[in-house]
């Protein structure tokens, strides 16, 4: 951490400024310079804080050098994290495929989509039971029995489940029946709902908040992990930005960027990200191409009756093909699917 | 609604789009182009489902014409609605002024701020018990202790109580504890707790999400309102943009557009907008000018010392100099502080 | 400029980060952490080349101190700059008011927008020439025929003009037709029309770019004061964010914090920020409440029939009503109309 | 061009609008609903002023239905543009690889990493002779003298030039000595600057401005091609978002996007858009995989030792191995380098 002192500071405004930071166990070394002074302080600073050292009358600015996550980050865990969830790998070799509808619908609907996708090469199943919307009059899913339907898949395909939570009260139910337990864009920092699931041992996918930094995203993944879960999926599906065109805009280089800063996996949601079917191909080759774990694509046998995210559907033919093409692109990265 | 559909439609292409919009219960007109047919959908297009519309083959977009929220909507309901709080009014002819630490700290520290800015003429008393805190590692709020401190600063100072929930746990002893229950920007669209705070009948004081547009808060407060719970004040603290100067940008033409869409209250929040005490100043008045109901406001007797949110915390002084400001820039609006 | 370098450098590798260092006329001082070492400099650093060094293979990050700008940095100018433009002052006690159209169409409608503006105290006339549009097929502007009609205003009324210029070829005309040289947003970083009128000694209003921070801001500034031309107008006229209710968001936390890091004046312009006539009152009050030196506002006599900017044009007896309540607002900030 | 009404419009004021859409050589078609009713305007509507419509005291909103771009648009043009530059084609199935430094510093220099990269496979030279930069204080390039520089390493290597213009005096001069001009992400809506090059024959490499929608880039390039000049490379190279990490956020979804709407080559920067040398080879990647008609690459011999924007340039050994990797992946595009 770095103290920067207001310009023409004295000698006896920087002993008072040193004295309030007597009360930390850290050393400090001071740089005067003609106009500015700058202390840095050393050892362990996470007990430092930062805001009240910045309301310091002489103080003009306060920097961070060292990053605030400490379980996620890399430098303390040098090795990729591999997450064992329902028996298969993600962060490994083989990168992860995560597909199905937007809404579990009816039984023969995720049965059969869940058939179609296992066949094509997915690796996991997805499908909301409860669902967020914008809108308190839109279809909230099939709740309870949307599970269920979910859990009829799995045994039918053994695609194990993946599905987002929305309640704390629900922590209980879910952590017995899904095995990937999702936590959606818009509660990212939830924290309540994130400190619950730190305490379940299934794995957590995180979606990156549509308007959060790639820290305060691993500052979320360090809320999941401080409660003893180290299982970690971080999620990349798209930032809020001025254009429109697509529904969010895919920060691709945020999966390079999370790779270097952490050693947990990233997927990416090219889906989600841009709200279009047509875009879905493109996006899930570069996301492999940028060193992604993996992609979590939606997939409806009908996208025109599908009861949400219809546009950005594609069909279980067009799943297949996108397959064919991930493969070629997963074998240049030295990876399978 | 209105739907557009692809250039060059033919009249063939045209029928099986209108018979797939028979099924809903509106009128429908059609104007055919030299190179573009566009359909519009009259009547309660409320059940109308756009997604499934978008995804028909001949459909290029579906444009909403109508404003998807239907409570808070001015148009339905065009008189100013008054919350009433703990025995005041928020939305009327006198302002609402909110002011307290960002953190309940100890009992003398809340009942000191209490009484200092009671008699500075604020009228409510706000203060952090449950706080949303980026890192799992800093300073989380005394919790319940904090609760009962803050009982105590309102039986001290007669000022009503607003604080902040963040488990859907809580709302029961929220409810019974709190005059306004406070909805923080990171929890706009935790859907849960809006349906968990909808049912109570207390006053919700509900921020604007850090990327959330002026459409998507109304329909998070059309959450709360659909629950049967008619007071929400809505509270702008600033949106998320490239501009890092200040903590936020705080977006003050959302009020006037907010009195425009909407006969709710809505209030400013200068000190979290900007993060700097220095900031609170000039927010407060040009918020009063651009014609809200009120501002919360953070103050601490002591923000060198304060538990969280130094910087932007002012003063009880420099609170009571603002109040005698804002005194005069009301009364140019023709209200009371 | 602080240095920090990478976690674990030894003692060797450190030497040679110091080495490289030396090349640059400035003192340094080193605090050595337990993973971490800082490096600070000290004395002037403006010539020390920050990317050069942050490729250095030890360093991590180098972080500035020092602010960028120097001409137009309060710390080195103390007292508010007043800039004198055609005879008026801006940045002074009396608040400039800038008022017109958004294009100059026709002899009548110049100089009757510009009576009717004087009568109500605007002391500037505004009126675009030279039009820069999204589309190469919109109206361009009168060009050299606007220029003249705004000069016949002038004459009829003794209002100076605003104008703004697009090309560094017509420098020289509006450096002798026009009383303050306008920079639009989209040209705020064209450095070398920039570098053109800072020959000048025109007053210049520069324009934030929809993009651009504050200190980008105070950079351009920077390129044309560096010319040797020191009046500089700065002028908010509002931010692309993702909120499209507005046609930008108006960021005026940036006319206190410009007021803090600046000596030159600035003004605000509600018209173009919101793009709608009904938030020019309430915004324009705002400004005025939050310190801006001044506002720029669109008028047209007929809006439904302008040739640009209709919809956020007001008519002249609006503009009226808009000067009587900021004089009242003002008058609270010490100030005269 | 859809016209929606105001709430409850009755007949009457729904024959003034139609009276006033009369001026314009359009059909319309009225849709009265319930509360809402809505003007469909059919035909060319290009001549129509939306604005103007806008501003009738009896309209809601004017909506646009066809995209305002006629000679980029691909629905008027539906087979890809291929521009011919220096004897060399962007946009067919060979993929662009433009490499070189950020600037042109001395002629061993240039010459050497000309050499290089050609070496490497790379088909165009990028160097900058004038440079935007956004201090005054800044490096400003070599200005003619690189122009020379860069004409020598083109006679040498073979490899035609790519290089900046900023000012519209230039433009005789480098339509004269450059193979392909640049019109940097600043001057992306310096309209000045476009309606002179569109006066060449000179392929434009249009660089998108950072915070400007993909509708105003292909306006952008109308411009220029209104002038005549049918030859625009499009460049994505990054927009401004909330997210810091990355200098820009590059938006991958911007490539399919452009492709469907508009026939002109679109190529990517990944240097720019991330200014972090190691993020160059997974955005490359990404940006073949998604479509891409080339990247430009930032390359230097001595990154550390550069004069401008050395943190993102990579060494021409890495260049080298980047260019494996990209054949392999253009390969399962079905194109080669």
């Amino acid at each position: 951490m770095i103290v920067i002192l207001k310009p023409h500071t004295d000698d006896g405004q920087i002993s008072r400024v040193l004295d309030a930071l007597k009360q930390y166990d850290v050393a400090f070394n001071v740089s005067k310079g003609e106009t500015v002074t700058v202390i840095g302080l050393v050892g362990d600073t996470s007990a430092v804080d930062r805001e009240k050292i910045s309301t310091n009358p002489f103080v003009e600015r306060v920097m961070i050098v060292s990053e605030p996550f400490k379980k996620s980050n890399r430098k303390f865990h040098p090795e990729n994290t591999v997450v064992n969830a329902g028996g298969r790998e993600i962060g490994g070799r083989t990168l992860a495929v995560i597909a199905g509808p937007c809404s579990v619908e009816t039984r023969p609907q995720i049965i059969g989509i869940a058939e179609a996708v296992r066949q094509s090469g997915a690796s996991f199943l997805r499908g909301g039971a409860f669902k967020p919307r914008t809108s308190p009059y839109a279809f909230q899913g099939l709740e309870a029995e949307g599970l269920e339907l979910l859990k009829a898949a799995r045994e039918q395909t053994g695609l194990p489940i993946v599905t987002e939570i929305m309640s704390p009260k629900l922590v209980e139910r879910f952590d017995a029946d899904v095995d990937v337990i999702q936590i959606g864009a818009r509660n990212m920092q939830n924290f309540d709902l994130l400190k619950e699931v730190g305490r379940t041992k299934k794995p957590i996918l995180l979606k990156r908040g549509a308007a959060n930094t790639v820290e305060e995203w691993l500052m979320s993944a360090e809320y999941i992990m401080a409660g003893g879960n180290s299982g970690v999926i971080l999620c990349e599906r798209g930032i809020r930005t001025f254009e429109t065109y697509t529904r969010n805009t895919l920060d691709l280089s945020a999966v390079p960027v999370v790779k270097r800063l952490s050693h947990l996996p990233v997927i990416v949601d090219p889906s989600h990200a841009t709200g279009a079917s047509w875009l879905v191909a493109p996006l899930a080759k570069a996301a492999v191409a940028a060193g992604a774990d993996g992609v979590i694509i939606e997939v409806h046998d009908d996208p025109a009756r599908a009861l949400c995210d219809g546009p950005q559907s594609i069909t279980p033919p067009a799943f297949a093909e996108i397959m064919v093409q991930l493969k070629a692109y997963a074998a240049l990265e030295g990876r399978t699917l």
